[in-house]
């Protein structure tokens, strides 16, 4: 039988699982609607009578050997999903020993950031590298710190919340209930906001000006900005310099060999990294400068489940 | 025989060394002076030479089971000390590899910050604490992080340079050619600095008026804050805002059990304690509030020669 770790990304909308190999081939996935059931273990019924399902019809004969999950307001330390907004179950869920119920392997669960850098490092661009950073854009902000090989946990489970270091006090409005967050200006959000801030400064023509913030995507700003239209072109350099000076500040702290930028966001391409390397080599302390790679994520398909199961292939 | 650790601390002025036992006790001490001689060689001959006249000396004998040292610029992988801006020594001084030619045992070097932070954890208030911080309050601000129970050195050795965080954007010129840098504000230097930006601002009284900024220490201005000195004592209030702004930032990377205030500066008490933790908690994302201990050092004497000598305690 071949071994592989059951990898589940719990998403808002949709929980998808995939059966990983060591190597990181992802040799069977599914999913199931994520908010179907009010009472958890309706849901994780459904989710193994799919899994179950799957691998009768499998050809290869597979062991699951662990069980990782990627899942919002994730702690490691406990096995809990602790009040995620997004989720329909309310309170602390005990969602790693209700899992091993079902299944009796190791289970671990983390939140999706920690789980693309986890990824990262065994599956994707910096498996040779013991210290560095994952950036997750996407709607928020995330990130998932590695330090001497290991995910940068801290006392209570909740390190590597840099969508939340402020970047401009007294700044943008964020939904944590402050203000200046990075996530804020750093994010698919946060650059649907930057495009109408400018479109308030300036005068001149662009095509954003023709669609409603409702409606407007971080997709069309770079496509936009990609046809040469001045505005999506400027919102992405000042998403770029924020995103640049904050991690300036985080080097001086864990001093890491790269940081990976991962997520919808980065489909931009070099409108969003170059000024990423050149404001961040700027503001850096001279020690830490021409050291810091800044690079795309080495990991394409599959990515929140790939990340999953890396809670697992990495102690094994 | 007793095991003890070779404690020592390198500083501009003074050598300092300990033979440190297991506990924590100081059995034995004496210092030379550091820069008197051009060539290493020399200097750690007669450093050595010290050691060995009042180990003979000793009642009890001694075995040195390894030598901690913290050292300004020292790198913790290389075993060096890299271009120190206040040492006679230039370029990069293989430090760690000259002493184990003298004394064949198990060598270890960091930077001051690193070693008060290891020496809160072996013999300090730190004991039980596996995710915690260290900041030192002197000429600038230096900081020591331990993650999962070791000190963060990150990718080259040179993690934790929280004084090199930026506060305030084009702020006040740093000595490391960049603006607005944490020490600025945050450290004795940034006390004057903040003293005489108050007198020139406000036009009351203020016993502070009559001492010149090259005269002026730290020291004088708790004093005078002590005394009910009302612009000393907007001075600590401004001085503890602006650390516990980039405390909450660090936090949301670190998330430690405790950030610790080391040094001459912390003498200031309440003065300085109370704003730094009213700050702190304001300025955190609610995840963290009510969770972060703010505390003095629980170290008293001999602190930079003990955290030298944790390095080494801290393996066996």
């Amino acid at each position: 039988m071949k071994k592989v770790v059951l990898g589940i990304d719990i998403g808002g909308t949709n929980t998808v699982f995939g059966c990983i190999d060591e190597e990181g081939k992802c040799l069977l996935t599914g999913n199931i609607p994520t908010q179907k059931h009010e009472d958890i273990n309706n849901y994780l019924d459904e989710l193994f009578d799919n899994v179950n399902s799957i691998l009768d019809k499998s050809k290869e004969k597979l062991e699951i050997i662990g069980v990782g999950i990627g899942a919002p307001n994730a702690s490691y330390y406990s096995g809990t999903i602790e009040n995620a907004a997004n989720l329909r179950w309310k309170g602390s869920i005990p969602l790693v020993d209700l899992v091993k119920k079902r299944i009796d392997v190791p289970v671990s669960i983390t939140n999706d950031a920690n789980a693309a850098a986890m990824g990262e490092k065994v599956f994707g661009a910096a498996k040779k590298m013991n210290n560095f950073m994952v950036i997750t854009l996407g709607t928020g902000l995330g990130s998932g710190i590695i330090v001497n090989g290991d995910l940068l946990y801290g006392h209570d489970g909740f390190a590597g919340e840099v969508g939340h270091m402020i970047v401009r006090k007294s700044g943008r409005e964020c939904g944590c209930g402050r203000k200046g967050c990075l996530e804020t200006y750093v994010s698919a959000t946060g650059v649907k906001r930057t495009v109408y801030k400018l479109l308030a400064r300036h005068l001149g023509d662009s095509e954003l000006r023709d669609i409603p913030f409702s409606k407007l995507t971080a997709k069309m700003v770079a496509e936009a900005a990609g046809r040469g239209d001045l505005v999506a072109k400027e919102t992405f350099s000042y998403t770029a310099k924020m995103l640049g000076e904050v991690l300036a500040n985080v080097v001086a702290v864990t001093s890491p060999e790269a940081i990976f930028l991962f997520g919808g966001l980065t489909k931009a391409g070099d409108i969003l990294f170059d000024p990423v390397r050149e404001t961040l080599e700027k503001e850096l302390l001279s020690i830490y400068r021409n050291k810091i790679k800044v690079l795309p994520s080495g990991i394409k398909d599959n990515a929140a489940v790939l990340g999953a199961a890396a809670l697992i292939w990495n102690k094994n």
